[in-house]
């Protein structure tokens, strides 16, 4: 194998360009061996095997920096630069990340997990460069998805003059499920571009080397003609190129590489997602992210309610941020195409568009992750708290990320949104519970309400729980389950209280059982500030400190998560059902 | 006076041209007068007073809806929709917002505070009429700053297919410093093309209204011809016209009216900030926001300070979004224009951009008011604390956001940093503080660090207090002013604890005092679940019920809060200097 004699990214330059592709070819079947056994991102991974490969045959990668955009195209990457035992064990506590991450290698200079950043953080990085008179270039890979987030745009605007700054735009016309958007079908038309294609690889591949500054000239040029989006925002637009054309994309990147000291390049490659693997190919959107699962999830039971519910209500409309498969949407956005908005990964967009439509009495589900609502912190607050409007947020991915580790953390949500006013926070603990809920929301048109649950299996549960004794047992959500667990393993028999509402928190019911119990447990996944302020403030404001001094808060703790099973992330925070079952014992 | 005579917008289609020049001198004459004494945005709302006028007399705002983005430029717009006496009263209590604001009036569609979502609210509003076949015109009035920041192409990237949906760039070639970027050389060179001007003025003046088809074959063609940016996005751009022509732009808006059911149209129009009042055309920046001050502010000591700091440690650098003035950075720039960069309205790139120059050992100060760091939430998490990067974060007008209102408040600072592992907050209480503090966060190179404070006097404080009595009093920063005040008007004698750290906060020195004293005090400018968090989580660590039961929090409340002064929402909410004073009476 070739593979074994690259040790380092030097080594991929001293092989020839047959031995380059035999190497590709390995990289994608070690690409597709490890990610059947750990899952991970197959199919983006796929498709950037030669792009990666020939970057690191033509520039060198222990004095450039190489960013991407964002980090799950990257395990070719991981894979030359010296980590082949830690993708052994990809996604694991043992192993490579999923994503980028500096404190892995050297080679990583950037952390890289949420979308459209990379831009941002190169022009950092090359500003830092010229401050300090240092000479080497700036490389971003980033896919065509991440030109739907905003941040992009921000960045472009301030990127204009910089040199030695290179963008590989990976152009699989996907970002999780098919790239939406005006942007997308401007790609495609320079995609389907003949003249671009044949006038630009003429300029690029053939008059670059040898008459340079007629060249330059000609750059400026076509600038001032503004051929194109890229070209009016200050780039040098080059492509599109076959992105698995090894030979080709050696030929451009080396002819980049001598001119990219005049203005900031994008290199424009069209690529296959899953390309090379037959089944990666044809079936993009599952093989986005390899993660088999026989179970009914919680975003399972959301998708096939929502489109019972949309069938009698036709206020009711759903917007998601690129996941429309993430939250099983493509029933509702084949029975209701003219209500269903994909809008790409443009959380903030999603957010304030929402708003749009609950403000002309539409019934607005907005489905994003918990860890991706981050990006729209200030457009929940300004453009739905404010008007008090009723959105509803369905949040997937709420609590612990599992494999995807720290940079897809869901455990701010209930903190982020507990401070706001006349907002309802809900969490199922079955998937009765959910079906209620959605149920129970769109009849709710006071205000927003967040329905948040993790990627997990909605399990059936009972509804009603007797009375135990000493101690009370509170957990949000889905934690039910674990407890429940636990109490079976501790043989205890605790009094547990299902909360289903965070917020606003059932407090009649609470008082009512809390003076007849020792001791009180609230268990959530999530960050101590979040059901644990609801409660701090009522019973500070109420001076009930005897309540207080009963509670024993379980949160998660602060610092950032290793990527392994969401069950090992409950274990290590205390949230497990042997966790769980050794307090109710040391209580008992 | 015409104006007396317009009490509602359909009063100004009833008025002849030459009246309705006379009211456009009359609405600027009042503007002036309103923001002498009321403060405001007076530069911006003179520039769009011909906009303004010219929309109310060609569309219909009793069925079609007017947007702003962001809301200070809608002065006009409420002085014609029947707000004539709450403009009297402008941001005070009795008086309009000086933001756009439903609850105030039914021809405010939208809350506007924050720049950059028009578009997007007016989007959910326009799919909302198609999808129950209603036939308005959903129109935004855009500032050119607005375009730097990312949520436009975002919303740019889902119109495209929009009828009905028209966007008037107010280009004045300023947001709140001058314009800045890529898309600002851009725009410029679209306003001087005469080119444009001369075809673009024949297609939309005159083919429009007499051969409609042709036109439209015209502007699909030259959509195809892919003329600029915007159309290439997808719309009809028709520009550059001068903003403050009445007849042209009533000409325009007449055509628009009748095409505007093919396609996205952007009017591209040309205006002057503080058109009409010398003072205000020639000193743009200060005359922005007009709020006369002659005190040393929290600003003014750190555009002061960053400078001498700055000439001993090439490594500093500044960031901000907008905001030069607002942070006094004008002597940093012009000492260290390589190293100021001025983003623009892009929060978000602002944050990952310092990240990337702290990766390089670069020292990066980022300016952004309290409200606007809550859009970069996301990134401040990804790619600053999961890095654990030195970006320094200068956060002014943190706590009440004062007669800006409520979309400006500044309280969930605290709350949102403190979930953050290794995060340092300060937040000074005196001139000398926030100089002491900036020293030594220069050398701070392991973490990331936020200085946050009111956009209020920064005073001299004494450095220590002598041990008092009974009580002890934790206020945070510059809340220390008003509890020695209270101090003074209660005559009392408590321990003050001057907490400039907010985080890691000083227990040490905590346990020492809290055991003495019977009831303890914290008072911060900030929702209940920031220090108030800090605390709560130790203590009930260490099962110091005691401390807690004598503790009282005193917080902003989450309420949205009235525009008014900083005084009055700090009296509201039991946070000014008679308020705290009798709660020391009462404890005495």
């Amino acid at each position: 194998m070739i593979l074994d004699k690259v040790s380092s990214p030097s080594d991929v330059k001293k092989l020839s360009i047959s031995k380059l592709t035999k190497l590709c070819s390995e990289l994608r079947s070690e690409i597709i061996r490890i990610t059947s056994k750990n899952g991970g991102h197959l199919g983006a991974n796929l498709g950037t095997v030669e792009l990666i490969t020939a970057l690191h045959y033509v520039f060198d990668c222990d004095s450039d920096k190489f960013l991407f955009d964002v980090g799950h195209q990257a395990y070719a990457h991981k894979l030359l630069t010296g980590r082949r035992r830690l993708m052994e064990d990809l996604r694991t506590e043992r192993g490579a990340s999923g994503f980028l991450d500096p404190s892995e290698s050297k080679y990583d200079h950037f952390i890289s997990g949420h979308a459209s950043t990379s831009l941002s953080a190169a022009l950092g990085i090359a500003r830092a460069r010229d401050l300090s008179n240092q000479n080497f270039k700036v490389l971003t890979i980033m896919g065509d998805g991440s030109l739907s987030g905003g941040m992009i745009y921000e960045a472009m605007n301030n990127i204009s003059d910089t040199k030695n700054f290179i963008v590989i735009l990976n152009d699989n016309q996907m970002s999780i499920s098919k790239s939406v958007g005006t942007m997308r079908r401007y790609l495609s038309k320079l995609l389907s571009s003949r003249r671009g294609l044949s006038f630009r690889k003429t300029l690029s591949q053939k008059l670059f080397p040898f008459h340079r500054t007629w060249t330059f000239l000609k750059c400026i040029l076509s600038t001032m003609k503004g051929h194109n989006i890229f070209e009016e925002l200050g780039f040098q637009y080059i492509g599109p190129i076959d992105g698995h054309n090894l030979n080709e994309l050696i030929k451009v990147f080396t002819n980049v590489r001598d001119v990219a000291n005049y203005k900031p390049v994008i290199i424009h490659t069209n690529t296959q997602k899953g390309k090379g693997y037959e089944p990666a190919e044809t079936d993009v959107t599952n093989l986005h992210g390899v993660d088999v699962s026989n179970v009914t999830r919680y975003c399972d039971v959301f998708g096939k309610k929502i489109v019972e519910l949309a069938k009698n209500d036709e206020k009711i409309v759903c917007i998601t941020a690129a996941m429309k498969d993430g939250y099983c949407l493509s029933d509702f956005a084949k029975n209701f195409p003219n209500r269903f908005f994909d809008v790409g990964i443009a959380e903030e967009h999603a957010v304030t568009f929402a708003a749009g439509l609950a403000s002309q009495g539409y019934k607005p589900f907005v489905c994003i992750y918990s860890t991706f609502l981050q990006r729209s912190f200030d457009q929940v607050y300004h453009d739905v708290v404010l008007q008090n409007l009723p959105v509803r947020f369905i949040i997937d991915k709420a609590g612990f990320p599992g494999r995807d580790g720290m940079t897809h953390s869901g455990i701010y949500d209930i903190a982020l949104l507990q401070h706001f006013p006349n907002f309802t926070i809900f969490s199922p603990s079955s998937a009765r519970g959910l079906s209620d809920m959605l149920e129970s929301v769109v009849l709710k048109n006071d205000g927003p309400v967040a329905i948040r649950f993790p990627k997990a299996e909605a399990k059936d549960m009972p509804d009603r729980f007797g009375l135990g004794k000493h101690i009370l047992i509170i957990p949000i959500g889905d934690l039910l389950a674990n407890v429940l667990e636990a109490v079976k393993i501790s043989n205890t028999n605790p009094t547990i209280l299902d909360v289903k509402y965070i917020m606003p928190f059932d407090f009649h019911k609470f008082y009512k059982f809390a003076g007849d119990h020792e001791r009180i447990i609230v268990i959530e996944e999530g960050v101590f500030g979040g059901l644990s302020n609801i409660i701090l403030k009522e019973l500070i404001g109420k001076k009930r400190f005897d309540l207080i001094a009963k509670i024993e808060f379980l949160n998660a703790g602060l610092a950032p998560v290793t990527h392994t099973s969401r069950e090992n992330q409950l274990e290590t925070n205390g949230l497990s059902p042997s966790k769980l079952a050794n307090l109710l014992m040391g209580l008992k």
